[in-house]
């Protein structure tokens, strides 16, 4: 028998987790094991950092429900779900093709359709604005019928899965670009919101004295046969956050700002947005979104 | 405006985390983002893996009770208590004092008193062991009155919080030495046993290809006025897992076997452990345990 201390703990684990069938479930819990370990030797965590660290995880978990996603939050706050975004992009975006943003925790699956020109506020009130433009491929060519899904917060700064009653949808829709890629649709303008601040995260994003507010902004997701799923948002450049988005999910390219001269606008008189979506051909079969409907994310039972 | 890259986005995020005003807790925040992001960069984490982490944490999470901690399994599994128990260790416990273990998931505040000589076993059925000794200081000096607390498994390797009605205590207590460190009890020998496995955690071990079990062992924590409080175990040498403990809790020192030949045993015939506790001054005042009562560590509300 060896008796573990603070250097052999950390191999003594991977022996013991090599009989591990699966290669990948193998090589990442090798290196979880390897990185968590020398966190906790640098910073010499002490038992009761170490027991305040699984109250908070335990406190995330449990603030975790069918209409929120508090690891997922998490993950946003300290750049995790940037940095995977990020390295998703690296590896299958084509060099044309539009950049990608955080997916968040408000996506929600089976939204309702929206046709050419309709609006996504069912009840909410506010500013509204028109969005159009066309999907297109790497080489500028339309992509035929591709499907966007889009959710925003109301002129309020709040999304439907943070109403009184969550189970109704408003804010997002799923619309169908027609034969040549291009698309219309009328919304009222986001307000930039403060991430959820009554759970854990919140908490720990107000003990770093952080604003804790991400810019105005509207979450687009363009899937069509043969190419990535493109998830991104567009980004208000008048908002005061743009430059220090708690997620860090803005880049220079996504951000825009409503005019009313655009010639070749679907209603005039409307502040309106033009933004060409380019979709990357599915080279890698990566697939994946980085996130997920809150309600999939809870274990069975 | 930057645009965050791989390698941008951790000091981004470092930085924007920098007006934290608590200085351990921007040390351990800033430390966690560098070995976090580090680990998804060396993997090249995926989405669709990174989704599946944030369902494994959510699992963890929402599987923690008043009477089970998920978390701290999980810790324990990957070694990280051992970890931190061997560096409060290393930093605290005198050369003479003895070898510290994990406290774990299933201790409790507010075991029954037990009188010298009376057994932990209340319902508990199964062949009886007698354990006594002497809690010293480093110079061999008897402690008055310090508290023991005792916890540990029944002959079928279940713990109390493990029992159909948990709220029921058996199998563990706390009792207090005499004036010169000495004490004695009587309880069941405990079962090696298999850690939770029907939770999340359970299902890592199982697809690790890991047995998941435990030795046979006692838990028992030692507290007494200018003291280190010592949380440590006593592990049955004869247990087929001795060398192989799915949560890397076994020191050499630590580890017993009942006999009948112990001249100064106290109930003679039964089978009896000797074994001497020695505290190690409170120097650093590092206080702190390893683990907490499951109920403890909930969110409050």
């Amino acid at each position: 028998m060896q008796d573990l201390d603070v250097s052999t703990i950390t191999d003594a684990v991977i022996e013991q987790m090599a009989t591990t069938p699966d290669p990948r479930l193998k090589e990442i819990m090798e290196a979880a094991v390897r990185h968590l370990h020398a966190f906790a030797r640098e910073v010499n965590l002490t038992p009761d950092e170490w027991l305040k660290g699984i109250a908070f995880l335990t406190a995330v978990g449990q603030a975790c429900t069918p209409y929120r996603q508090e690891f997922i939050l998490l993950s946003d706050v300290i750049g995790l779900s940037r940095l995977v975004n990020v390295m998703h992009d690296t590896k299958g975006r084509e060099a044309a093709g539009t950049e990608t943003s955080l997916l968040g925790p408000f996506f929600r699956e089976g939204a309702p359709k929206i046709e050419p020109g309709e609006s996504l506020a069912r009840m909410a009130q506010g500013p509204e604005i028109v969005i159009f433009g066309r999907v297109t491929d790497a080489q500028g060519k339309g992509v035929p019928h591709a499907v966007m899904d889009v959710w925003q917060t109301d002129a309020e700064g709040l999304y439907d899965l943070q109403a009184h009653d969550p189970s109704e949808m408003d804010m997002r829709g799923q619309l169908r670009c027609d034969a040549e890629g291009r698309f219309h649709f009328r919304t009222v303008r986001p307000l930039g919101y403060s991430i959820p601040m009554d759970g854990p995260v919140g908490e720990l994003v107000r003990r770093q004295n952080r604003h804790g507010y991400r810019p105005a902004h509207i979450h687009i997701l363009v899937a069509a046969p043969g190419f990535r799923d493109l998830v991104t948002a567009l980004y208000f450049a008048d908002d005061e956050h743009v430059d220090s988005d708690t997620v860090f999910g803005v880049s220079k390219s996504l951000v825009i700002s409503p005019r009313t001269d655009l010639p070749d606008a679907p209603v005039p008189g409307i502040p309106s947005i033009r933004y060409d979506f380019t979709l990357s051909r599915d080279t890698d079969g990566a697939g994946g979104r980085v996130g997920s409907d809150p309600s999939k994310l809870m274990p069975a039972g």
